[in-house]
């Protein structure tokens, strides 16, 4: 194992406990998964208690804490030390007044290396964020930890080729999405699993970057958590993943030097055009004038 | 049949004859999709001869054409006009001392609303396009046609995120991609189907919105085009495809007020960050000061 290769783990469970319950069950795994070689562990969205999201209940403000004093990033960061892996924690944050959904990255050493507030913020029947998170004034960030570059962006993120473009322009070696989907409440025949992988094993290939995603599993109040986390090679296939109902770890091991000469070989950051991209800038299509 | 469904048909046949048998063989395979029930067809990149960017060789320079004139273009719409299907043409245009990779967009009757002029353009070993070809000026085009909004974009542009999201951002309906793309002589061992296909699936689910692509199959002087032309439906999987090596069409519908209700409902365009997608601009990922 060199610095040229990172060995990235996934961690899949319910989360339907205690705050405490929650975060050792998952800590459990990450240790499983740093004894599997794992340098880097991807855990699921705001991991430390049910996907309280699904309604809008102002009592759930009161699971939000501050990055100073959390107690479970305290723990996080103990872990990360012992077991020298890198591990972002994504939690919900308080911050005076306002809530956010945030990616906290902490560095194999345990040092917190700053945090990620997701910017796309989800809204609708089952999955109601708007009521709780303000959208993100972090803006993308690309964390150089001990095992790499990592690019930490969270859930909905995940279906913005906007995001994942601007973490590889960044400089990102690896695109970690922290997750927290399954059924759909106001439309139970909607099985979103399959196009919410595909989204992601996009931006694998069009960045020619590997993506890891960590769901949770299990059923809370009605509402069926999907699991189905992987990680993504830059060819868009499946390196590892796991099952719809599955507790465990996965541990695959990618060559970032190799992926480097791939990507500038491929020739797709070569050829963009960024003088013709400012109508991304807008919400409606409208050039700026 | 009414205005809100669009009938999108694909082509897909070898092209290694002279200028007037090749279109001729895609003109009958149109007349085919146009007897399916297709109200929109899309054929191949460049398919008046042999993928002739295998190689750099000045002679080839000969084979374009200004847009006024041409005479296959002029085949084209009257076939568009007798079948009442809009008709994208793919060619290699000369304009002046310009030369450009360039989509004609022909509408069901027949006239010419613009042209479109590849923006990405690749270079490698069997893909020498940035000796032939100048980047386009055009910036991306959605087309009004007859039979909906059309975003026309050209092979190389598939794989860029930016392309498709700029021509969702800009009304578009549907992507249609004319593509030459096969074998890779300087790497054997690699197949670049799946890839291909992927990172359009991804922009078919990330704008919830329908792709169509056609390819060439064949050999040419050693480089085999592997054909796998498709139409993607909004949740990325394949509502038909060819094979790659199959001579022939497909024909699907689709239900654009059914997409763009959908669309609405899946809230990726409602939740966009513009103000965070200023990296998209750049180059390198520096943000401009």
């Amino acid at each position: 194992m060199t610095a040229e290769t990172l060995s990235i783990g996934i961690v899949q469970c319910a989360l339907g406990g205690s705050r405490v319950e929650n975060a050792e069950r998952v800590l459990a795994l990450v240790r499983e998964a740093a004894k599997g070689g794992a340098q880097l562990v991807v855990t699921p969205e705001l991991l430390e208690g049910p996907y309280f999201c699904r309604e809008e209940k102002d009592s759930f403000f009161e699971w939000a804490r501050p990055v100073e004093g959390n107690v479970t990033l305290a723990r996080f960061q103990a872990l990360a030390k012992e077991l020298g892996v890198v591990l972002p924690f994504s939690f919900f944050e308080k911050a005076g007044n306002a809530y956010y959904n945030t990616l906290a990255m902490v560095d194999a050493d345990g040092a917190l290396l700053g945090t990620y507030r997701k910017s796309h913020i989800p809204d609708g029947p089952g999955y109601e964020e708007k009521f709780y998170f303000r959208p993100g004034d972090t803006g993308f960030r690309v964390f150089e930890t001990k095992a790499g570059k990592v690019g930490g962006a969270v859930c909905w993120d995940q279906w913005y080729p906007e995001c994942a473009r601007a973490l590889a322009l960044l400089g990102a070696d690896v695109l970690v999405y922290p997750t927290a989907i399954g059924s759909e409440p106001a439309n139970p025949a909607l099985d979103t699993r399959d196009r919410w992988r595909r989204a992601m094993v996009g931006h694998a290939v069009s960045n020619v970057i590997p993506v890891a995603a960590s769901n949770r599993i299990g059923e809370e109040d009605g509402q069926l958590f999907y699991g189905s986390s992987f990680v993504a090679g830059t060819d868009g296939s499946f390196l590892a993943e796991l099952g719809r109902d599955e507790t465990g770890v996965r541990v695959v091991t990618v060559d970032l030097a190799a992926i480097r000469r791939e990507r500038a070989s491929w020739g797709f950051f070569r050829d963009r055009r960024p003088e013709l991209y400012g109508v991304l800038t807008t919400a409606d299509g409208r050039q700026k004038v």
